[in-house]
């Protein structure tokens, strides 16, 4: 579906979704049948999503569960959801997403440590002015630039690989007081669901909700990441800097000469908006009360939805972004050479210091850094666990 | 479109869809042909969602405009859009959906400002122990606090009525080039493209996003007008004190005994969402740079429509929060009655220092209160900007 | 004092530090004891902020009115805060800082729009481009951007001249009860208070927080306008564009070529911070529940006294940088000459479309925007409420 | 310092105080010297806070440099400094002022987790009703409960336990190049460097700041957990439920009556401010730009500074919360008799279904969880790397 709210929207696919959504907590009750010894078959009747009233239980699981124990047969759709309650059927699909869409973020990154590990050792001697504060500093490379990009993406990524997801599994009020009056071993049936769904067995976590607010804080990671790559496209692509394009930028309704930076405004945006996203998370996981709290909860799912989509979308976009991206080591060069006066003087204090020689680029370590940074990466792209 | 990730989402309607939005967007075309001196007539070809490409140009209008130069007739076709840029048509439509969202809310305070008039009048009397940090504090009435809501919800119906919704003609960069190069009177055009929608003409605001902004910080005051009374009812209901109860509570998945406060935890969780969306807009506000910010502006389209459909959500289910309030006047005076050797632990400490008689029951200007709100109400009822 | 963590704190001097957030909170007291009948005389004994335990009652106002009653004499000091709830004091004490921090910044603001109104007006002619998305756009004008910025601030001061600044007078839980079983008339002794600390009376509002929201919205409003400046000036006085300075750069600490920005940095940095400080205080707003909240009241202090005292810091700086910005504007034409080609491409396509000649400048209603900005600053430098 | 403003905040200590930075700031130079060969001696000269002017460099580091250069002697005082920049002296501080933050909040944490350990394992069997949504949901122990609790806190203290205290050293821009200059071994120096702080060589963070949003989100992770323990003793000790108090509550300025559960209200509203706070600290990181941004990174010293403040202040505030909580197992169990009949109806449910007999108390695996909490707490007090 096109959002005209947010552009590239659809690029998020699937994740997220109210019918994937559904389509996650149908199956959580599917699986579940089989835990209770159940084969619910093929043919699982699932609902569309329009058919839900999902306001007046407070969550679609109600009307979910009406829907299974009206289209199954007698003796199954006595059976269906026995055991679990709404809470363990919304927080277990939310993991199921959160899996999907996590995996998604981590191909995405896969690929731009890919490209930015070639983009780094390739301008390793590039050379450019390093900006602080707006103005002009020392020298650097573009590499070394590329290399410091780099290195926020792998951060971000050690952070996605950390996650867990974990099935919630613990009842009406976390005790599991109805699968074990059903006859079931906590333990083994939690196991069982966990395998079914692809997900980790846990301790229930009804009411402390670090499996979200981890998710969002790493979510956040991307985007904190991503964002700065956009800032210095956007600023380096200005025409009075001219360092770096993107491959092709947008058009103007109006401005038929206009080539705008539109993946690393959109970029931006992103950044913009998901740091409050986490915020509203974590205040629901600060706002629980009792064993299941009445508002703090419902707050999780769109928040967690959107933040979600959203960074799929950047994900996405910012691999598109480091594709095309065009780099004028020409322009590069030139505004270093027509700087060299000014970026030199800290050179020039440390040789009054030490009476030593200036050395040539004044580039310190620039070369050394891109090299670690490219351990990094390897080892990275290397490793089993990465998508 | 039932959203499972927010119960209640189709309340709604059609309130910042991207069909609205698109709609919106349309109008704008369509009306500032007719400042250009074209009658577009009654078939104006409006793509549909799905027919754009939002991404490449950065927003909708690139599109839009491309669709509506195929499919109009020669001459009008030439004249589509010339004299606007995109960031004028989509703040202008933002501004009509703004507006027609704005409406909804009021309408719906208004109902509630009606139904809280009436319980506050009708409980002047109604004794029940006021509660401060948790624990009780002395004597006051339900009518008092029914007055306390009402007074929170007419403040935020005085910040909604001070809105403004304001037309956005600038052009490619602000100066209004384009319209004066084809020959418009800038100020004119901006008046009739502003009668045409039903907006404000206005200084352009591409860059000062306090329509914006105001519009953001007028929503989140409604939510919290609401939050405020949910929490009320959340705790209220508590079986322990049992003063308050949602007229039909939800049913629960697997405990078939249970009626839960869903509007309530559902006003509470949209009240714990929109303060951060908000921020969001402000922080956007203060991203602009240059004569349209990459990014910042971005940001503010999916957040807006967010902020602005729950909040429509949420006046609707604070209404039927209001229509099916239960109140136990028996529960709140027995619970006044048990608690009445500490509850005038405060008054016995007065009358100790003054040697007078102690009022019979110690509730003060709670009466008084009530009439001055009731006539703020009343005021409010007959004004006619109300909707 | 010196704050290492925020530099220019001392720029706000007492506004919202502990001392004078005691010094109000005494004179609430004292103002109310006159109230109550009582002439406090000229030496009321104010306690030191150190002797104060705060955290024990939850807040000063209980050691506060401990340390009265034993230093006032027999009489009086029985009769000290009688009436009065902690809340009383400590929200009524807020309306007083807030005054006077909002003054401050009004101040501000009214030298800042002076400034503006002289810079729009001395630069109406001088031609720069217009940049949208970081590219170059259409020619535009100088003093078109400093009416923008001028818009911007108007914006803001209108939402400061809206404030109202009331006192808190509930009792221990908003019925007034204490107060009427001493025989005062409410209306009257809250009348009394008002006037005796500069405020307005009102009716009780412990527990609907819009004084304190509205301020904070208010607050960030100016943030958001003089970030933007901050931006623009960060933009434009890039080495590569060169087209403003700050008057008086800041030095760096091993770099001797170095003139950095420094507050448009701060002001920048401010804008990032304070839209979240206000979004917790409408959290705070919204979580309040029964007649005091145990929580989002005291979440409210901290808050509100960062987000005012980085207000008045930043319209101080602010008003700064507006006294020093250099313009360049030989670099602005020469840039707009050489982007001439392109920043006219729109012009070209208007002229093809009506046969008209192309005008010289391009540049629209701009010196007409500039002209109406100006009309709005003098109506407000010359209006009687103004600071 | 007493803050009126945030009831306890002296519990913080000197964490992250004005001065405590500049010692930090005076140290990272002092243990520089060294690196540079120089042994600066016992009586290394540092400036008091108020002698330092911090604004006009943007950061306390130029005026910090220059007393240290005019008060040491000649040779040395050329020296100070080389191969620095600013951001090395602020970054590397912060991280030696979070590590000891960090250290505190562990501490109690620890001693939490040995006090929540004690409580689920005597409480094991000491029935409750659990309540979800707000009303009665089936039967569950306070062990239960206080092992949720416990469980939160261990994630908390994960978080906690891997962050890293990385030293910052990369010169003016990144590259250090004068570090290289000056003849001394990049690796070599920082590892000197950290070794002297007490911190971790790392790679130059100077625009990739997960070092500060780990540390925000990990401290949001804590004032997460607390809330929630906290809001579970607000809602429980009201008197309807009276299940739990605080061991002394807080005294009323006016009622005499009053015991106010003052730790809880100040640890919700504690939880309340955080998550705004790291969110800042995510947008500074993602408004990242150049090789140091202007704003991005200033906003953030003044918002870690506070929010690991507060996280020390609510760990010492939580640590008595639990060692003083009182709680009423009569009462809890009267309760959960009286609501026998609801509590028990999934019970009857699960029984019709399955014809098997009820279990006597519906516990589920109430006790296997608190086993399996109580195994964590103790393989965590047991390890090593705990404070």
């Amino acid at each position: 579906m096109t959002d005209l709210f947010w552009p590239g929207d659809e690029r998020a696919e699937d994740h997220f979704t109210s019918a994937s959504f559904l389509h996650a907590m149908t199956e959580v009750e599917r699986v579940w049948l089989g835990v209770l010894g159940f084969d619910p078959g093929q043919g699982f009747p699932a609902p569309a999503v329009a058919e839900l009233d999902v306001e007046s239980g407070g969550n679609a699981v109600v009307g979910l569960v009406a829907h299974l124990r009206k289209h199954l047969d007698g003796e199954v759709a006595r059976w269906v959801h026995r055991g679990l309650t709404s809470q363990d059927v919304v927080d277990t699909a939310l993991m199921v997403l959160a899996r999907d869409a996590a995996h998604a973020v981590r191909r995405d990154l896969r690929a731009q440590i890919g490209l930015l590990a070639d983009l780094a050792d390739r301008h390793r001697a590039s050379g450019m002015v390093a900006r602080t504060l707006t103005q002009h500093a020392v020298p650097t490379t573009f590499g070394l630039k590329a290399a410091g990009w780099l290195g926020g993406l792998l951060d971000a990524d050690d952070d996605l690989a950390r996650l867990r997801f974990p099935v919630q599994l613990g009842g009406a009020a976390g005790t599991l007081a109805a699968v074990v009056e059903l006859g079931l071993d906590p333990d083994g049936a939690g196991a069982r669901l966990a395998r079914g769904l692809g997900l980790e067995p846990a301790a229930p976590w009804h009411t402390s909700r670090a499996p979200i607010t981890r998710l969002a804080d790493a979510a956040v990671h991307c985007t904190d990441a991503w964002g700065r790559i956009a800032n210095d496209v956007l600023t380096l692509s200005r025409p009075e800097i001219g360092e770096l394009a993107e491959g092709a930028g947008g058009g103007s309704s109006t401005m038929p000469h206009k080539q705008n930076p539109v993946l690393s405004a959109l970029l931006h945006s992103a950044a913009l908006t998901t740091p409050q996203l986490a915020a509203t998370l974590h205040l629901a996981a600060a706002q629980v009360v009792d064993e299941r709290a009445a508002g703090a909860w419902h707050a999780e799912w769109s928040t967690v939805a959107t933040l979600l989509r959203r960074t799929v979308v950047a994900g996405s976009q910012a691999t598109d972004l480091l594709v095309g991206l065009r780099v004028d080591t020409d322009r590069m060069r030139t505004t270093l050479e027509a700087a060299a006066e000014s970026v030199r003087s800290e050179q020039r204090s440390m040789n009054e210091l030490t009476g030593r020689e200036p050395s040539a680029g004044y580039l310190g370590a620039a070369e050394a850094q891109v090299d670690a940074t490219l351990d990094r990466a390897r080892a990275m792209l290397k490793s089993e666990g990465a998508p």
